[in-house]
This record gives C-alpha cells, structure tokens and sequence, in this order.
C-alpha cells in the first residue's frame, strides 16, 4: 500500500491503459524501477490530513489524474520557478506517475495529491476515462498551435496517441489526414472522420510521400518518423513532436534550418479538456481498445501490447 | 560573364567572405557544382532591360544582395504559393547563389536580379559591406522571437555566424553569454560586451555545463551541438537552430518532447536591418577578419578557412 502524505488520496485502480511510454520504458527510458502504468480511472480510498468535510467530498468518488506531481504536493517551499509560473507539468522536482520516481497504476492502489484529481462525469465510463490522460497530451497540440489558422493537418503515425490526436485535431481542423502503415488502424481514423494515407514506414516513403502540410504531428513512436515529418513539413510549417522513445535517432537537422521550421515538443496536457470532449461525446476513443486483461495477467498483457498492429490494451482491477 | 536576364545586374565582386556554408557545400552539402560565394559587396557593372533613367540609378553604385532568387525574378507567373504570401527567401522554385543553381561570389562578376541588390551606404566600408549577408542571418534570430522576453540569452558556439548572432542579440538583449572552446574567439566576444564561457565542445560538456536558458541559438555548425543544446534549454524555452552541415547526427528527440522546447530553425535575414546596424556602428564585425587573400589565390583561402581557430577569411577581387 502506498503511503499517504498530507492532502493525498489513495485511488483503488479500476483500470489503467498500457502506453507506448511503458514499453520504453522496459526498454531502458527514463531508467524507471517500481511499478509502471499512468492511465487510469480509479475511486478513492482514503484521503490523508485534511477537513471532514473534504474528505468526505472526495470518498469513493470516480477520478482520473495528472500524472505529474509537482512542489506543493510534496510541501517544497519556496516553489520552483516553473510552479511560480504556473507550470507544474514542468516543476523541477517533480515526480511522474509509474515514470520518474513514483509508483504507478499497474496496481491495485495508488497514491496522488488530491490536486493532480480530477472527477469523472457518470455519463462517462470507466472505458473512456481511461484514456482521459492520452486524450489530454493530444488536446496538448491545440494549446500550442492556434489550430483556426491550419485548413488542414496531418498526422504521422497511426498507434494509439495517433489516433487520439488525429479525433483531437479534428474537432477543430477540417481537413485532417493520417499517415500509417497498418490498414487496420487506418480504417479506425476513417470511422472517425479522418483522411488517410497509407506508408510504408521505411526510407523508400521519402521518395514516395510528396505532400507538404502548415502543421504536422510526429506520433509515430519512432526514430526514423522525424525524418518523413521534416520532409513532409511546409517552410515555415509546424511540426509537432510527441515521439518519445530510447535512444537516439539519426538525423539530419539542416532541413528544420533551411525551411525555417518551427518544432514543438508536445507533452502533457489539461485533463479538463479531455473529460469535455469525452462528456460531449466529441471524442470517442472505445473503438481503440484491442483488449482487457485482469492485473493478475500483466505479465501477458504487457507482450500482447508490444505486437505490432495492436491498439489500447487495458488492465482490469 | 554570367547572362543576365530582363530586371537582372551584372555585379563586380570587389570583396567575398568564406562561410561555413561553402566549406560544408565542399564536403557535399547541396551537391552543388558551380562558383561558391554568396557573401559579397560589389558595384553594378551592368543593367539589362530596364529603362535609361533605372539604369543610371544603378550603375556603379556599391551592392551587397539577397541570396535568395525567386519566382518573379525569372519571370514565372503565377507566383508560388509562398512567393504569394510574400515569403521569398522559402520560393518553391528559387536558385540561391553560390548553392543552389546559381554561380556565386567568388568570381569577378555575379548576377542577380535587381530586387535582390541593397545599396550600401557610403559611411560603410566595404569590410563591414561584406558581412551584411551573415549579419542578416544573425538578425533573423530577432525576427523569430520577442527579444523583449528574455532578460538573458545563450549562443552555443563561437566561430564566424555565433560571433554575429552574439553581438546582435546583445543589442537587444541585456545580458548574452556565449559558450565556446576556443579562448581567442571568446576573447573577441567578450570585446563586443559578450559574457563567455570556455566548453570542451565534446561529451563532457554535458556533465559539466548546468547553466539553463529560456532563449539559446545553436550555432555550432556541428552535429554534436544539438544535443548539448537541449540541455542547456529551460523547459519550455526557445532553442534556435542555426548550423547547417552535411549529413546526419545522433539526436535524441525525447528530451525536446518531455520539455516542451520550441525549436525554431532559422536562415536567411533582412538585409536592411543589417545594413542598418552597420550604419548606425552597433555591431561591428571587422574584428572578425581573419585575413584577406586575392582572388586568384582562393585555392589556397580555402584551406586557410578551414583551420580550427580561424574567424573569417576575405577574397579580395
């Protein structure tokens, strides 16, 4: 059992999703030792050093949670200076849910302050809210990017962020075209209004993929996905990065020079959001999910979800 | 003699610079075959198809020029997309002198269209003339971003375009701290109200240099720099690309996503705002010349440009 600190919940899992992040993860990303696992819908359990009142206003109450555990929580004062300027996704000594030094959701129980919580509408299931943090670092690029100014967009990649973030787009972009390689997840994006394109996922698309766009997201989760996106980036074009993978990727950088290009890195984004667009049904990411396992079979699902070709893998508690 | 077309000069070189453009473009940047040199002043030796009254207005007056030919200098209509949205510098169908299909500089005469020619003042020699090219490109930087944001910025790198970019920065930023590994070079910026610090400029810098920046240009011309550069850049902050080399280096991509960096990639820059900085003397570059050789000994400069330590090295025709 996770220990409490003063204004923390312990959360009972429900259900957590396997990311792309937690495969890297087994890979070698970040050097993360404890239990892995950052999507999740939970209840809550306890409620440490606060007011009757509040905690009884939290108690069995359905949440999903900021993965990013910042200053205030851990009582670090003087703030940082990213918490001073409100940037607590980026607090210098934070820790991350089931990524940087912080037990995650492939458990029975975990433990975040009650400020990473946010409360999960009743019109939205345990199977969407779920995806509430993916959803959120998708809806990240429409804080970045003013998305009124692109008639279109497009995506490189079709795995699960991909497709999160090609729905996310689409809400706002009346064009939005898909680049993958698995006509399966492909046929996922066209249900959902999204155009798509077929690659090959290797060097010979260079040659192939003659389309340019004004804003591009980089999802494929892979080294050589940079290439094609520079390639496929307008001069003065957007490119978005939310490829996070271990190691490095052998890249030529003139291009982002002599196109002038303007790359975003894309992380986190507003949990609030997310749950607005899964309430008003605007976003539906059920048709995702490949399959649920119970906890007690981790251990196979884990390797079910590295296959390729696979969508959102989910873990019942 | 290069042909001029209709609305083109035919410009006499009087001096060229050596970029680092042209030692890589010798290494295969661009695979380009012709006469390098797109650094230059010069004075119009010839006008075709104009009137008497322009071609009086032009003739023999001292030049230095854009390097960007673009659509309506070669009489194609319609224009390009980006022509259209008055983007020149990125025309889908521009030659660039001395790189991209279009003889350069380091010859007697060049030719380029006459909306490409910017006078130089009298009160500017031509030894300031020549370094309006790359001082143009310094300016850029302060086209992309609102230097009224940052109260400190970090140029990575000290050779020829870092030396640039510092001494502009530094006229509109308090306090620029450039990080370099030659102290001669550093000696020089520091001449220009330039902090400095000395790096090994191999992998230990990455243990050793714990500075952050909010802005940073990355102007080392070397692959390796990109990777110290994300470092070195806060979380959320901008980090200018500014090297173009040949071919490939090893990035990771992860630290750009986690942090949420704005990379901006960044070329070509407004001629008049370097000429204006000249003119009014708050930057001066001729502490930068290296030495000037003839013409008719460039084979011998170029070897001479390539040694570690040098600043830049002049062609005098």
């Amino acid at each position: 059992m996770p220990k409490l600190r003063h204004r923390w919940a312990l959360v009972r899992v429900r259900l957590a999703g396997i990311c792309n992040t937690d495969l890297e993860i087994l890979r070698g990303y970040h050097d993360f030792r404890g239990t892995p696992g950052h999507e999740f819908v939970g209840e809550v359990s306890e409620v440490a050093g606060v007011s009757a009142g509040v905690r009884k206003r939290w108690m069995g109450r359905r949440v999903c949670g900021d993965i990013n555990v910042s200053c205030s929580a851990y009582g670090h004062r003087p703030l940082c200076g990213f918490c001073k300027r409100g940037l607590k996704t980026h607090c210098e000594r934070r820790t991350v849910l089931g990524i940087v030094a912080h037990d995650g959701a492939f458990a029975e129980y975990l433990a975040l302050p009650l400020e990473n919580l946010h409360v999960v509408p009743d019109s939205v299931s345990d199977e969407q809210a779920v995806f509430v943090e993916p959803l959120a670092a998708a809806c990240e690029v429409l804080e970045q990017v003013d998305a009124r100014k692109f008639p279109s967009a497009a995506v490189l990649g079709d795995g699960k962020l991909a497709q999160l973030i090609g729905r996310v787009l689409r809400t706002a972009i009346p064009r939005v075209v898909m680049y993958g390689k698995h006509e399966k997840k492909l046929a996922l994006a066209r249900q959902a209004g999204i155009e798509t394109k077929k690659v090959r996922g290797d060097a010979s698309d260079l040659k192939r993929v003659k389309e340019n766009y004004r804003l591009l997201v980089e999802a494929t989760g892979l080294a050589a996905g940079l290439t094609l996106a520079q390639q496929m980036t307008e001069p003065r074009g957007t490119l978005v990065l939310k490829s996070t993978f271990h190691g490095t990727a052998p890249v030529e950088t003139w291009p982002i020079v002599v196109k002038e290009i303007n790359l975003l890195g894309s992380r986190c984004g507003p949990f609030e959001k997310a749950i607005a667009l899964l309430r008003a049904d605007k976003v539906d990411p059920r048709p995702l999910i490949a399959r649920t396992f119970p906890l007690a079979d981790a251990t196979e699902a884990i390797p079910f979800a590295q296959r390729t070709g696979l969508m959102k893998v989910l873990l019942k508690v």
